[in-house]
């Protein structure tokens, strides 16, 4: 078992040259986030990640977790690492000063979420989840509710769950079931099963404040039918203290092929009276409010793709490095270690190029929803709100899809060692494999990409990407990173053709758009990939002409081109797959697939 | 848990019109595999591979193996099902009839090996070994040795192991250190620790018969210095009755991701006084005697990926034909069932165009093996030998990788139930992980594809393969099938391209060809894929056209048009990794990975 490094090398060229946080500290209320706080306060993250966090991943993937006298026990030393998380401020990093937050950019928030996600998912789901409830609460709770449960979330003190599923009702939230009555003195009752509720109960805290999705009497079909409630596992008194014990309770937590150690857990709400449940704002409007963290929700699920192909890029690296194996092809070495074989260096460079496109998107798509939120010009927030929501279904869909290969990928570098489970690779494309599939399939994605994204203000916003990318490619010609520029440019061109094609059929034929999406999102993500890297050559570039670049900035090129010869030309097969319509898919019929 | 249906009709297909088997029982001996009695005895073999095997799959993974008094306890059932397996006869399909085999030809020994895979791949992988140790010996064993073993071996009365792989002996079988002495009575004596040893211990059969590769004393280095023994579990009397326990032990099984059932050994010779072993053969040609029944071998596993594929894809495709969730895009439909959506029957179609393309692949790289075997024009066995080596890697290496990516998507169309152990899909990914890396890794498969293969006659055999590819592309210019075959040849002066470029660094720079094979091996499966899909279609027009054609027809064409438009295009974005070199995969030094 390898320890686990933050790369807070990587993290700080990144922030600095991409998401650009001397800009983002001179926003209001971020100027205690300039470059020298934030890469200290990463490097104490890392530390803490790595000395509390990541010597749980292992246990709990063995432990899981058990029903106990009808309450979840988390694995051994989740309880008390817990606790340290809480005491030392990490949960709240990001959140609102006022309610005990660190008020640092989402930025730093999100840094701070893949050194915890990369040091133990399993454990790092637990205050993801908070920060959506957080969120929810924050901007759509009453000054009452958010006084009542804010201090203690944004501590992490009590954590906060979010239950929409329905054994019925999945990516089709609008077909849920569960009923909330009004109680006749403001509060309500709630009864219903719920299932796939991640950390729904457990020992970490001394609250759960469920936030949870009813129908109440008479409402609409559908969507619009839908409210939102607190239902907290322990009643709150009036003077902030813990009161009853809620009729909300954990029935059953589902075997998954990995995340052993995150209960996912089947509640069952209001088995005897009634759940009490406060509604959030108004009566219809559950599905809106859901929507306000949504954004942050999927890029923190596309960042569990980077931290786990972080993660399982160094296990396979420093395996590679020490596993001696064959002689590589045209050598002599006969003690070779096994990343001298091209096919191995191979793998590693494809892992590494990848980690570093992933990190520059999901680092910018952050730093688009600071300046989105605080940036003086509405002009800029306008624009960076449209550029973070483009770039947030690519750093879900296409973040999580890599990171699933990249995972695989570590097992093969591992060779047969890799499918023992002793060796501690396999578990990382175990517990990543969810990440396609919740807070919206990839296949959700795709269609938030091509139905809702693209045409944004006219497909003026993807256009503008557009040009960014190419110029960009422009710039490079005539220099030493020309050949990257040329492969960027074509790969641009595919994009454009793709999204061209979507954009022909949106209205005319949407289900021919529908059948392009996945493919789009795939060529998409690659293209923006490709980009960023080329940036990010171009300032190592830039450095290494200053005379100020070092290896980093040797390597950045390196990688960069890597990616441009290696990984960016597969748009080149994707234009088809894009532009084929849907007729293929449906020429067979259903009864006889 | 959805029940398991043979492939009876696709399988088929196949045999008729892409294997020949029509010809293929005219060959010498075959006289009794005319089509209909093939298609019976597949037709029993399903309804046995159904009853007996399918439900051991789901129990298999659940209760593992476990060590008891120093032997293997396999899971309930397995050991009853096991004797009914070699009670009905099914272990010795494509055997010598003169030991007690069927004598049936390769390409439906593979037919049955696909129902049994797909039904349990924990149980199928005991016959599997059980098949290489039968070749191996019935070509290199002597006439005593043949006559011990084999009645039993091809009964599958008595197991067979190979033991290859020791702790610092993976990949690189010639560092190998386990050794054998002399006993002056013309046996020797093993000793040594063997690592992976596929059922090495177990409680199915009554003797398992070891093959073991070890060093004699004074044996050069590496691979000319390993030879092969049999060690018996139990040595057998010269009255052929089981004698003497051995000195051969299993030490403890491994935790894998997958294939729980299926016990991988850590397996000790000569603890006490030496295992009593026998030589096959001559001193020192161990590995060369391995390489008999490596074609085969690495045939099976690529099947691994065929049939667990298959069974993946019709679990995804009877849940998608059941859920209902939400409204297609362009539907009013609220009952729609999610194959309905357009991403689901996107990766439906993916899965099901891929397995035929393999299944088409694998069947006729068998057929070729038995025409290189018993065809009477030795030209047309020199050709066969020589494609069935070609077609070998990419049936392995692309075989498995798609088989991988497939089990995958089934995970996928599952949505968030996928992720429950309960469903049974997630245990189709993990059971097939290990065919890329077992039995050569997939990387090794490239570099065999590359310089082994590439290379045969002077690259005439490729050359061969891209004149049939080709000619079948021109073939369908002017028909309706000319979309397919535009494309095909598209794809197909891609892999023209790729290989040119590998074929001018083989002897130059053979590290730039080894940069390129994984790549190729990709490129290549996917264009042999898509050549033997347009083939497939071109029978179902003539059948169409005739008269005969049915909904398979149909169907044949509808998935091979699916396939060009959507996965052979990916060779485009091949040729670049292909021919960029080795230098960006080097240009970071391996101390800064």
């Amino acid at each position: 078992m390898s320890e686990y490094q933050p790369p807070l090398s990587d993290i700080a060229f990144v922030m600095g040259h991409v998401a650009d946080i001397d800009a983002i500290s001179k926003l209001d209320g971020y100027d205690h986030a300039d470059r020298e706080t934030v890469e200290g306060l990463l490097s104490e993250a890392g530390r803490f990640a790595v000395e509390q966090i990541a010597p749980l991943n292992v246990i709990g993937d063995r432990q899981g977790v058990k029903i106990v006298d009808g309450s979840v026990q988390t694995a051994d030393g989740f309880a008390v690492a817990y606790g340290k998380f809480v005491d030392a401020g990490w949960n709240g990093v990001s959140f609102d000063p006022d309610y005990g937050g660190g008020g640092l950019p989402w930025v730093v928030g999100l840094a701070v979420q893949e050194l915890l996600t990369a040091s133990c998912m399993a454990f790092s789901v637990c205050p993801l989840l908070t920060q959506g409830a957080v969120e929810l609460l924050a901007v759509h709770g009453s000054e009452q509710q958010k006084e009542t449960y804010l201090h203690h979330m944004v501590s992490g003190a009590w954590t906060g769950t979010m239950n929409l599923t329905e054994p019925q009702a999945g990516s089709d939230v609008g077909a849920l079931s569960t009923k909330a009555t009004p109680a006749g003195d403001g509060t309500w009752r709630v009864s219903g099963t719920k299932i796939f509720i991640t950390y729904g109960d457990h020992d970490m805290a001394e609250n759960i404040v469920h936030l949870v999705l009813a129908r109440t009497p008479g409402a609409a079909p559908g969507t619009k039918g839908i409210s939102c409630f607190i239902v907290p596992k322990y009643l709150v008194n009036d003077d902030g203290s813990l009161g009853e014990r809620n009729d909300a309770h954990v029935v059953s937590t589902e075997h998954k092929l990995g995340l052993h150690a995150s209960p996912t857990c089947v509640m069952s709400y209001g088995d005897k009276d009634g759940a009490v449940g406060y509604l959030i704002g108004e009566e219809g409007a559950g599905m809106r409010y859901m929507f306000t963290m949504m954004n942050a929700a999927r890029l923190s699920v596309g960042l569990q793709g980077l931290a786990l192909a972080e993660r399982a890029y160094q296990q396979a690296r420093n395996y590679a490095l020490e596993r001696v194996q064959g002689r590589p092809i045209g050598s002599d070495d006969a003690n070779a270690t096994i990343e001298a074989h091209a096919d191995v260096r191979r793998m590693l460079m494809t892992m590494k190029s990848n980690v570093e496109a992933m990190r520059a998107l999901m680092y910018e798509n952050a730093a688009a929803m600071d300046r989105a939120e605080r940036h003086p010009d509405p002009q800029v927030r306008a624009r960076n709100e449209a550029l973070a929501a483009l770039y947030t279904p690519l750093s879900k869909g296409w973040g999580t899809d890599i990171g699933c290969e990249i995972t695989s990928l570590a097992v093969q570098v591992y060779g047969g060692m890799g499918y023992i489970e002793e060796s501690g690779v396999a578990q990382h494309l175990r517990d990543l494999r969810i990440a396609p599939i919740y807070e919206g399939t990839n296949g959700i994605q795709a269609l938030d990409l091509v139905f809702r994204k693209l045409p944004m203000s006219g497909g003026a916003v993807m256009m503008s990407l557009v040009d960014e990318m190419t110029a960009t490619a422009v710039s490079l010609k005539g220099t030493d990173l020309a050949d990257i520029g040329e492969r960027l440019a074509a790969a641009v061109s595919d994009a454009v053709a793709a999204g061209e094609y979507l954009g022909g059929q949106l209205a005319s034929n949407p289900n021919a758009a529908a059948a392009g999406a996945t493919p789009f999102l795939r060529l998409l993500g690659t293209v923006v990939g490709g980009w960023f890297h080329a940036k990010m050559a171009a300032v190592a570039k830039a450095q290494i002409d200053g005379g100020a670049g070092g290896d980093q900035a040797a390597d950045k090129i390196a990688t960069a081109r890597f990616y441009s010869e290696q990984i960016l030309p597969s748009t080149a097969g994707l234009v088809s797959p894009v532009t084929c319509g849907e007729s293929s898919l449906y020429a067979i019929p259903a009864a006889r697939l």
